[in-house]
């Protein structure tokens, strides 16, 4: 399998990581996902937008009560106050992020996992129960989570078109993401991990974990203290009821007859991508299988 | 009469021209006020932040649908998203107000007349009724007006010091702002004209009109197109009931006897303000009389 046009691809985007902030609509994933398709994230930061500036950001630490901690580049501003101003005009964040995709000229198609508000809520001691990016930004993701919440997700519905495409996708790829923060929101939709499920066959798992540890942010650290094995056997555990094939990297290739007794399909491949080159080459294994 | 500390000094400020835009709560009267006591206000165009960038403005133009008629600066958008934040997070406008008068460093106080939403609406030929903002930076002002009303002010109270603030006043001087639009909107907000009645004896109103002209913006021809005189003498009518004594420009010298046949004092005196230093001259022949 290959995908000739990029209108063949469609992107499910998790929106618990969402937020409010000076009454703008933030929607961290989604902008991710459309700058770097763009090519136009920074690459160093692996968010925001290259050559960016930060005058707002620091103009707003004149104020001692500016909650200045969330980090909006000056361009990247744009993008939330053109969401927002959508949004409060009616839109939905399905329409909208299609205006913004259009806008960068992705060829791909993004859609929110659903227009109804869900917010990943995060509990760590001292504070009881916190939105993701005051646990994730704010707290540096440096403190001990003891439990993960998607509010708003059991009434949620899924975006307009996002169960179709589930059912008619050639490949249904689950990517090398954290599994407890970034796909269980997206899959917490009700009707999404079922229609997962219901492709099984042809669902495509990438681990985020190798050799133990998360290339990048909390998600092996998060495995353990909820109770999962930081590896890419847990992963197995995690995905087999939704995904036939787990892909995990070369490091780990020892692992394979585990992760198979786990009850997936285990491929072994580089899966760490340092470019946009070893990410085609990536996808092409996962479209592959 | 003199001021010798700033803290002697309050601003009572029409909220008729904020504007939620892009989720924003912007206060462009209040912002030029503070910029321009900071000393930080560009003076050629004077709205905004001297030396700003424009970043997020030139990334918002890449959306079809972006509403960007109204322009916002890089450390100027700062000031909305703290403000938009204070008020989320249930602040008054009067605290936001105070918090950023304070940040900027000025030492005077700056009252917005209302917490309440006061929304100066325009009739203009083809759209209706439309926002001030809509009117006044979309369209350039350059619109028939056949109508101004005050969204909200039947029901919103003053601002919590402004009736107190003008009662124990020295001096009460009306700036020589736009009497349709910057200052109605003002007396408008139920109490304050008559607070300013009640001092009458104490009230020094500038003519914004010299020559017949507005020096910028669209008095002159507000005044004419909603039935008054773009003159001296027109000012002096609607001002007469709530001034003693109205300041008019040399350039008008030849009319203080029919301004003073309208009811009120007239003192003529250099009204141009081209400079700090000028503004000063004025404002001590102001609090001369």
């Amino acid at each position: 399998m290959q995908i000739r046009d990029p209108a063949e691809l469609t992107a499910i985007v998790n929106v618990g990581d969402d937020v409010e902030l000076h009454g703008l609509h933030i929607s961290p994933d989604l902008d991710t996902i459309t700058y770097t398709v763009a090519g136009a994230i920074d690459p160093e930061r692996g968010w925001g937008l290259a050559g960016e500036t930060w005058h707002a950001m620091e103009a707003l630490a004149r104020f001692p009560l500016a909650r200045s901690w969330f980090n909006l580049g000056d361009r990247d501003l744009a993008t939330h106050l053109y969401r927002t101003d959508r949004l409060r005009a009616g839109a939905t964040l399905s329409e909208v992020t299609a205006e913004i995709a259009a806008a960068w000229g992705l060829g791909c198609h993004l859609l929110p996992v659903s227009d109804d508000t869900v917010r990943t809520m995060v509990t760590v001691p001292d504070d009881g129960e916190i939105g993701f990016q005051e646990y994730f930004v704010q707290r540096h993701h440096d403190v001990t989570v003891t439990a993960v919440r998607f509010d708003g997700a059991d009434t949620a519905r899924p975006g307009p078109t996002v169960l179709r495409s589930l059912a008619d996708a050639e490949r249904v790829v689950i990517a090398p993401s954290n599994p407890i923060v970034s796909i269980d929101p997206v899959l917490a939709v009700p009707g999404v991990r079922e229609a997962v499920e219901a492709r099984r066959a042809d669902v495509v798992a990438v681990s985020p974990i190798i050799a133990g540890a998360a290339l990048k942010g909390p998600a092996d650290r998060l495995l353990r203290e909820l109770g999962h094995e930081s590896s890419v056997v847990g992963i197995a555990r995690i995905y087999a009821p939704i995904a036939a094939t787990l892909v995990i990297d070369e490091a780990d290739a020892d692992k394979a007859g585990k992760v198979e007794a786990e009850g997936v399909r285990c491929v072994v491949a580089p899966t760490i991508m340092r470019s946009p080159a070893e990410a085609a080459a990536l996808g092409q294994i996962v479209l592959g299988q």
